[in-house]
């Protein structure tokens, strides 16, 4: 252990103190100040490196990583621009709490804004977007930087895992030599232990705590939604994640159906076996069903706001007391009719809940839920006009099990909502929701299938494949396989559900931004294979991505859509759905 | 002027008064909550839009356009992490002074932070790196609101293009309806002028000063430059560009050498002509010419940083008073040796300057300039070797007349500075050295290219034509021809330049990041011609460069190198440069 320069020593340390803290990956992309952290990471031989050319990717794929498991994977860059490009994945997780921690390098405080080479104003760079910043000391071989040095590391690891999750940025000064070579004097031979060497686990063990109410308030709050007519409504996830056993147990204990978003955790797996959990809301809520039925006394929302818009609107008219669980005192709903902020980690509220209640009354209105989205199911059966939804609700149908699912803004997400109905399938779904945007999701899709076993399908539109194209060479460079169907209609296919559809000019060439682009030579780029499925065919879909899921490689799956049809097949489903859903439960 | 809502009514007002201010152009990304800005730019008459798909191209290409024109082409995009996709093209525009408006449109404040969807925190986005800031106020059809308006678009344009120019940020909230619905009452029809229809020209005119010297501070720096022996460097240049009449006449009046940089905007054209441009500093510099050179007592630099290192280290180590010219009182030279900070514009400090000096001294100062120049072209000149920078002079020698030139970090702006004597040929080299990136190359040099009538050569490394792939869209959609010359040396060629080279792994895994990929599916995705050029072949890349540049369309032409032969062809001819500097100037 003898280090040639403070830089190799400082890098060492840091690597060492992340690898003690649970870190086995990192992202690290090629540049010179950067080089003795990803030397240092190299040379640890826990620590595995997977090397991204594109930082916007990186940073994407490494929050895929982090969304799939909670856990984190530090990103490397060097000094400059490249750190801006860590921006947007950074914004994303902050708005979706999944931890993330940035490593950038930084000349030193000396030469900064002085004109020196690549070398921009990074302090603070991610503004109010980060749970943490710290502008790190000046690497320095004496005991007491040493140890501020291994606590800063896991303070961040903790402060990135913590309540809620979220971006972390150290900001890491180095001057030359950057590089291991030995510079007399720098190292003195007798440092201290254990600044050095580290402790034999953590330097600090973070013993983490999550918000929970007392016994007093947990109880007023039984006895609130006891007994009523009431709703669990689960957003798209945090991290960590929301427990479906925590979520059964409440719905049982309370006889409340769990009106599930696909990206909640608790819309697939096991929970559907025992646990009436609703996932077709968004093909029959509105004025008319809410009208007709009564409406709900209690709704009990954890995650995030709902993807769809219907159940949104839904609770943003009913007239009940609706409680917000959130464990870092979020405010998630943005119509402003939740009635109680709870501050408490909702697993754990969840499962202390289920054991207070007296147990479920009536069946009937957990039955007009579940007879709501049968009807729904069956009107989508039915139907012979093909939409992209279809596609939706045929990778459900086929992805292996267990699989993870991707599934990109701004439509996947949508028809994986109204056509992805619940299955027993261990099925992880994954999304974008934090900030929504169409950018890095590739990267997103690889990270996260990188982080797992699982069979990993992306299921795309065109403008974000072409947004994140970059995040291909991941495949190859990061040894992912996926199933990638990219639904093409030829530019921006929501805008379809948006009045701006009447005014064209300028719908056409300014919001739907048709590009043409042929995107078999992105396969050949990254050597995938490619086939396309035009005339609206789902068989020959159905029997491309079996083939697909159950070869070696990854592949891409063209599907060639109309994003007007298929809005007016929605639009004619969805009409014909409630009607149904009427019949049926009223 | 019947506007249906004061959305719309906002958006017109906003894109005339940017047209008022000299707008004629707006790069535009698809989106809804910015449709209000959209349909006003589509809908106005003077405007034209340049649609992008990927915001980070996108203002990458504005940023091309700015430092080609020194005029703002305003970049619009709609809410949540598009707007992060612009950060790190705002940061070069803020390190390289070049003016860049981005309008981004936002959620209204009662919805942010409160889960609504796409809705991010954007303010004060870009941290510290924009001139200006606002949040502008919610739309509102009342004459004060629509004034304020008027003069906040006046004043964005004022502060992009002033001393220093640089990147201007509105973040621009609107509620629904944000397409041009009628909303009845909601646009009083008595709305008095000038608020709505604007003036006859600007709403407020900017008439913009310069920072200058005084007449006694002025000829006290005459005196002190006055028969000496002194040296003019110009590093890259900022925008408005530096008058290269003005430096001519400095340098005729001083008899100074003028030391340029490529990107200087002083190394091509009519003052190589009639004044002693040096330009091959970089291949002969260094202590062995210094310790055998007298030191100036004089250097005059005007600019940012040079690029070359060892020009930088020279003027670091020469004892002599240096004095940064900067209009904006920026310190621009990280080997803190200058003198004097001189707050001035150089153009007119120039100018002014010839008028009051005596007139050259001796010619020896200048002639030893001049020959060593003359000595290091005529080693470059004879070697038989192959290296990356041969194709960076055959460029400068073959590029029709007039060009634009766009040269990437890292290699080529380097091997451009070396090997890219100068010429009489109307060239614009440009580069984006404010934070020395290898993103958004591409964009920048089509933008750059869109904004003139001049031939395009973009010179690029595989690294930076991999970060930018996405950029090459704007080929077709923005309607540019470009010749691209593609050095692939199958990673981070510069790394070679480095000690690290000596520890491999991690060397080649981590940091030339070799990647194996073949281009030629990216011509075919962006429909472009593409010509290899193996073997070090001069002669067919001669060849194939001439007929690019001859023939319709975009081409793009790769050369295989190897980065760490061309390295050493670099070293090889700087020794045997030196010595021949050294026989022929002392």
């Amino acid at each position: 252990m003898t280090d040639p320069n403070r830089n190799t020593l400082w890098g060492r340390v840091l690597a060492d103190e992340l690898a003690a803290s649970g870190i086995d990956t990192v992202c690290v992309s090629p540049g010179s100040r950067s080089t003795p952290l990803t030397v240092a990471f190299h040379r640890h031989d826990d620590i595995r490196i997977l090397s991204h050319l594109d930082e916007r990717s990186s940073a994407y794929f490494a929050l895929g990583r982090a969304r799939r498991t909670g856990e984190v994977t530090p990103l490397v860059c060097t000094s400059g621009t490249a750190a801006a490009n860590y921006h947007p994945a950074v914004i994303e997780a902050s708005q979706s709490r999944v931890p993330l921690l940035v490593l950038t390098a930084d000349r030193p405080p000396e030469i900064r804004d002085s004109g020196a080479n690549q070398t921009i104003d990074q302090e603070k760079l991610y503004g109010d977007a980060v749970r943490w910043y710290r502008d790190v000391a000046d690497p320095e071989a004496t005991p007491r930087r040493l140890r501020s040095l291994r606590t800063t590391a896991a303070r961040a690891v903790t402060r990135a895992t913590g309540t809620p999750a979220g971006p972390v940025h150290l900001n890491l000064p180095f001057r030359k030599p950057l590089e291991p070579t030995p510079v007399s004097g720098d190292v003195p031979s007798d440092l201290p232990e254990p600044a050095v060497a580290g402790r034999d686990g953590a330097f600090v063990d973070a013993i983490g705590g999550v918000p929970g109410l007392d016994d007093d308030r947990l109880r007023a709050l039984a006895s609130s939604v006891s007994e009523s007519r009431g709703l669990i409504v689960v957003g798209p996830d945090d991290s960590p994640g929301l427990n479906p056993e925590a979520v059964a147990a409440f719905a049982h204990a309370s006889g409340f159906p769990v009106v599930a978003d696909p990206l909640s955790g608790v819309r697939y797996g096991g929970i559907v076996r025992t646990t009436p959990v609703i996932g077709g809301y968004d093909g029959y809520l509105g004025d008319r069903v809410r009208d007709a039925w009564p409406d709900p006394d209690v709704v009990v929302r954890a995650g995030a706001s709902p993807t769809s818009k219907p159940l949104r609107n839904y609770l943003g008219a009913v007239d009940a007391d609706q409680y917000v669980v959130d464990p870092a005192a979020g405010w998630r709903e943005a119509e402003f009719t939740a009635t109680d902020l709870v501050v408490a980690d909702p697993t754990r509220l969840f499962g202390r809940l289920s054991r207070l209640l007296a147990g479920p009354g009536s069946d009937a209105w957990r039955e007009r839920w579940v007879g709501a989205d049968a009807a729904h199911a069956g009107v989508v059966e039915e139907s012979e006009s093909f939409c992209e939804g279809r596609i939706l609700a045929d990778v459900v149908d086929l992805a292996p099990d267990p699989s993870t699912l991707f599934v990109s803004n701004s439509m996947p997400v949508r028809d994986l909502d109204r056509f992805g109905a619940p299955t027993t399938a261990s099925l992880t779904a994954l999304g974008n929701r934090g900030a929504s945007g169409i950018d890095g999701i590739t990267s997103t899709a690889l990270g996260a299938g990188s982080a797992t076993t699982d069979d990993l399908t992306l299921v795309i539109g065109d403008l974000a494949y072409y947004h994140d194209m970059n995040g291909l060479v991941a495949l190859q460079r990061c040894d992912v396989d996926a199933t990638i169907v990219l639904l093409n209609n030829d530019g921006g296919g929501i805008f379809h559900m948006l009045p701006i559809e009447s005014y064209d000019p300028p719908f056409t060439s300014q919001f739907v931004t048709p590009h043409g682009l042929d995107f078999q030579p992105s396969a050949d780029l990254y050597d995938l294979s490619f086939a396309r499925i035009e005339g609206e065919d789902r068989d020959a879909f159905r029997e491309a991505y079996t083939e697909a899921t159950a070869s070696e490689g990854s592949h891409v799956i063209e599907v060639r859509t109309d994003a007007g049809a298929s809005h007016q097949v929605r639009e004619r489903l969805r009409e014909r759905a409630v009607d149904r859903v009427l019949n049926a439960t009223t």
